[in-house]
């Protein structure tokens, strides 16, 4: 769906400044100086960096600046976020998952590398994450630890792996409370996560925090409901991917709920609440790049 | 190989009060309230409670009682150990890999349960290890961290996903040397991480250390001599899983290395070697339960 049809107000600048930091920071990460394992570092790597819009990392980037950090301070726990993120696509990816040949306009790391090499690249991406944050991530200690913990959290059966399960095995309850939570487990947590480790990080007071955690899980809701979308409306060359593999997978989704017409209502009013959960945890206007990412999440077409 | 055959001077005593300690912690173990992921949990259970000798959570809290602390206060630590061990052995067994149908006597996970719930089952241990060590561990905040990064590092490229993929990539360099070094990062270095996390966590300081880590080394050596000899000598009841299994996937072990009584003489060494070492670590007999542990790993029938 074209951006002007989902609102015309909204014009999406993406801070790719952040972006680009990010992208760097991936590209320089080695994992092993051991030439033995250089065929996973490979196969790590053409996951990792297969491009996209890195928006868990710019996420904890902006939410650096928008506390008053500066972005490189927690680029190693931002870094984190992105390897987490692409095992998750790696595991969904494989044939005893959702199958996927093709991701971000390549094939998928198991049809390149095969599915042995593609669990592996998966696990270790998932442990030089948490190796990253407890290596390199400067805070004080108690702060890095809570950071750690909910990254973990954010992870595991409470969080994305419990949303994979609901998924995979069809268990979320029915009706639309069980579709919204399917996805705050599967893609919400690690959205969240996304800001809320930042927080975590800076130890900031919990009155400021809760307007930013109901940004995020808003902003985690609003991802999802467009990407339910976009499997619909969108073509292959834009989305990287097969459009049109939740129905092929009879996943459900906020289009099988609801409609395409609801949906994109729905996503409408989940970007009105996010931006004005945004304006109540930082109503001095240091969000910008939150308030950006926001808008293109809502208005990106892949 | 029955006990007495490696070495007619040594009873192997198990410390099975720790053992159940263990066994007793795991077991009480909840990982999400949330009723649509008891499926997963299931899973993840049925993996975890199949019993076995729980070397690493017991060599953990033997290494606790040898530096002076209840093997209580290293729990958390210690259970995230065998969280660990226990997702490896899901992947490591998936149709991809290994392809292995029995694991303790009963049929893998993913036999049990379909590979796309064996594989989310295996991510959903490895995050909930960290949570447990970064939830409930107690210790300096610096030292817990200390511990889970080392934790991270013993399990991702450098340690046991690096050395499984040298495993099924065929990757190691030629010969005893790279045979050594695929079994250091694949088994060695969780082993050698289940004594070492609990020094970084005791901030033990450096000279008293290094005995420790060699001993610790050592046994992981030990460890994979043994259970290469075990897969040839082996049967089926014993092991709780089909012997002949690494001759079947043609994979590198010290007996297709040195043959089957060379591996012997490695054992009977290393274990000389690894006793040693800890004679040096513990000279003052504080080390009985490791001693003990060390000599159940060299005649141990399964």
């Amino acid at each position: 769906m074209p951006a002007q049809e989902r609102s015309a107000a909204v014009v999406a600048q993406y801070p790719d400044e952040l972006r680009l930091e990010v992208e760097r920071y991936l590209e320089q990460l080695r994992f092993s100086q051991e030439p033995a394992t250089d065929g996973l570092h490979e196969a790590m790597r053409y996951s990792l960096l297969a491009g996209g819009k890195r928006i868990r990392p710019v996420l904890a980037l902006a939410t650096a600046r928008a506390i008053g950090w500066q972005p490189a301070q927690v680029m190693p726990l931002a870094a984190a976020l992105e390897l987490i993120h692409t095992y998750s696509l790696i595991h969904d990816d494989l044939p005893a998952m959702d199958d996927d040949d093709l991701r971000r306009g390549r094939p998928t790391c198991h049809v390149r590398y095969g599915e042995d090499v593609a669990i592996l690249a998966g696990d270790g991406l998932y442990a030089e994450a948490f190796n990253l944050v407890l290596s390199r991530q400067e805070g004080e200690p108690r702060n890095i630890i809570a950071a750690a913990r909910e990254l973990a959290a954010a992870t595991g059966v409470t969080g994305m792996v419990g949303g994979q399960y609901l998924d995979i095995a069809e268990a979320a309850p029915p009706g639309p409370d069980g579709l919204r939570r399917l996805h705050e487990l599967k893609t919400g947590r690690l959205i969240g996560a996304s800001v809320d480790c930042v927080l975590l990080l800076a130890g900031t007071p919990e009155p400021a925090t809760i307007a930013y955690r109901s940004f995020a899980a808003e902003l985690g809701v609003l991802f999802q409901i467009v990407d339910d979308i976009l499997d619909v409306t969108g073509n292959q060359t834009a989305l990287g991917k097969a459009p049109h593999s939740d129905e092929r997978l009879g996943k459900r989704t906020y289009v099988s709920e609801f409609g395409l017409e609801r949906a994109r209502e729905l996503a409408a009013e989940s970007h009105h609440n996010a931006r004005a959960a945004l304006e109540q945890a930082a109503p001095d206007g240091a969000a910008r790049e939150l308030e950006q990412v926001t808008d293109f999440v809502y208005t990106r077409s892949s």
